[in-house]
């Protein structure tokens, strides 16, 4: 990585970055992760690299023809779907953690994993490291708003937050917006209970405030105060900060109602005759719109303030999910938001913040 | 209220309750609320009285050629629909609050309001008190599932609550299951972050432990350990436990999916010719199902734990919607949810739960 800035140039000059993806991670580990690997470097023109058993992975690679096309770097171990934080621990040669060593070693950029999320966030976490200042890193995932999606962040890494560390979200967020979305300015909200001022519980009243005050006058995030959980697709914010626990409590509702809603409008099309010569008609439209939620929504949700970028795939992943994660962790790689999250997040204490909003 | 018991008999024999509908709160007041309360009469056929201000009120039952019907209670003043919590101090006469006045001297059972929920909050626990041993009212909604909707406590009356708090809304949960749903040993999950126990933030562990000591043997309460956001409508639980925080941060994220899905819905259904033919088929389908969600999910919530039954219809009800939130406040009164919550929380102090949680 050359030391260059990258504010106007989104599509950097250096060689792309190099994808490593946890052939091991994923309810469809490895067959499916390793058709997602070949549908990225084919369809997407992406460079990856798989991780896990050398073996059973070239005789897949082989199988699709793609055998020169991936090198395969082998692990002789890996994180179960089950397993949790303790992982990071237990398994020192799983193929998420060799990734790891790949990324720091610099011969990969990026990990891609469809793996238990809380076993990849941890090991993540102890191998790579945060980076100067960062306090926790956080999950951000993207909802399916129009003209630019909304990016929310914490969505799980953290289920006990406090205020420094959601006002860090915001910086994370903000980063994310301009790298993947060119947003310059994003516009940050807070998700909350009501939209007034001093709503909430005490950890968002606190963040509000120092929100507030950081961003006042300031050129790189427009602070918006809070938004609720309706606002979630009307893209009234392009970063909506949260603890972990709200977060992922809203992502997973966000996933439940849509399932649920399609279903119900399936059922409803089809109960009566009339309805149901109908939905013969719009099948396909329906399918597309669901494709739309499962790709756009979970396709992957970004650990972001690591020293490296790591992109974790729902864990039911099929090969466009994968390739769809591959192409997000090139785009933010690419694009160097470790770079934009070093410019946004203060490299000392966090504790300047808390000065600054007393000294005013 | 007679003291026998209900347990069989969620009609009881003795008067139907008089529902205190507050005509003056809610985004289409007074007119849509008035007709609200007319509807709920002959079509429902509850007993029904309004409060507000006596004039334009009645002028409005004239013209509904109801005043007959509807007794009206006058309240010279009003809670705005952006006034908060202080409401319950700065406006005494307001017609929640000669609403909650009605229902300490017995003249009324139950108040419907579709005013600003932290007024009417506020109003009704400083005017009608929590219920012996209760710390805390707090909102219940119920989710359309099947075969019996699942309730959800607290949707955000209490913004910071303690892991006994929480506990204590798995009891007021389920005595709302059971006068509304007959179920007579409803299923308790925590919402949290993952399926596992030991999963979620320290509020959510600790309250997880202490429920499931309760529930131990229990034959009023199961106790099923965590439910995650897509669990929502899947029928898993009768009671889902959460903070008001989450809770209200899940219930606006419900309402914000389905109406993006149900939007989204409608835009591919007539995105081709083809798609637009099937689509005029189906209009009356789809109609069905947003009335369903709107009804249902948002039809009212009940604030459970005070002396007497208070349902917050949302903001911007029709008369369908205060309806609705009258048979709820009629369903709840009569089959005497007071004292089922009485049995199921401990009158004295909550301390107890500590100690038998310790003592194991």
């Amino acid at each position: 990585m050359t030391g260059t800035t990258d504010a106007d140039s989104p599509v950097p000059r250096t060689p792309p970055p190099i994808i490593a993806v946890d052939a091991m991670g994923g309810d469809n580990a490895p067959r499916e992760i390793v058709r997602g690997a070949v549908m990225a470097v084919r369809d997407l023109g992406l460079r990856v690299l798989l991780v896990g058993r050398r073996t059973e992975i070239a005789a897949m690679l082989a199988e699709e023809g793609a055998l020169r096309d991936i090198p395969v770097v082998h692990a002789e171990d890996d994180i179960a779907m089950h397993e949790g934080a303790l992982a990071s621990w237990r398994r020192p040669r799983s193929s998420a953690a060799v990734a790891c060593r790949l990324i720091r070693r610099g011969d990969a950029h990026a990990l891609v994993s469809a793996g238990s999320t809380g076993g990849i966030v941890a090991t993540s976490t102890v191998r790579l490291r945060t980076q100067p200042g960062v306090l926790r890193p956080a999950l951000a995932v993207t909802l399916p708003t129009e003209p630019v999606p909304t990016i929310m962040v914490d969505a799980g890494a953290n289920a006990d937050a406090k205020p420094e560390m959601l006002v860090q979200f915001a910086h994370l967020g903000c980063a994310y917006s301009q790298t993947a979305f060119g947003v310059e300015r994003p516009r940050v909200g807070v998700l909350n209970i009501g939209s007034e001022p001093g709503k909430g519980n005490k950890l968002v009243r606190r963040a509000s405030e120092m929100l507030a005050a950081l961003a006042e006058g300031s050129e790189t995030m427009d602070f918006r105060g809070n938004i609720e959980g309706h606002d979630l697709f009307r893209g009234k914010v392009d970063v909506v900060v949260t603890d972990g626990h709200s977060g992922n409590v809203a992502l997973k509702t966000i996933e439940g109602t849509a399932a649920f809603t399609l279903n119900a409008v399936k059922e409803a099309l089809t109960s009566s005759t009339m309805a149901k010569a109908g939905a013969m008609l719009q099948r396909g439209a329906l399918r597309k719109l669901r494709e739309r939620f499962d790709s756009e929504t979970y396709g992957g949700a970004a650990l972001l303030g690591l020293n490296g970028t790591v992109v974790i795939a729902h864990g039911d992943s099929h090969p466009e999910g994968v390739a769809h994660a591959c192409q997000l962790a090139h785009d933010l790689s690419g694009g160097r938001i470790g770079e934009q999250i070093r410019r946004r997040v203060p490299h000392r204490s966090p504790h300047w913040l808390h000065r600054r909003t007393e000294d005013r």
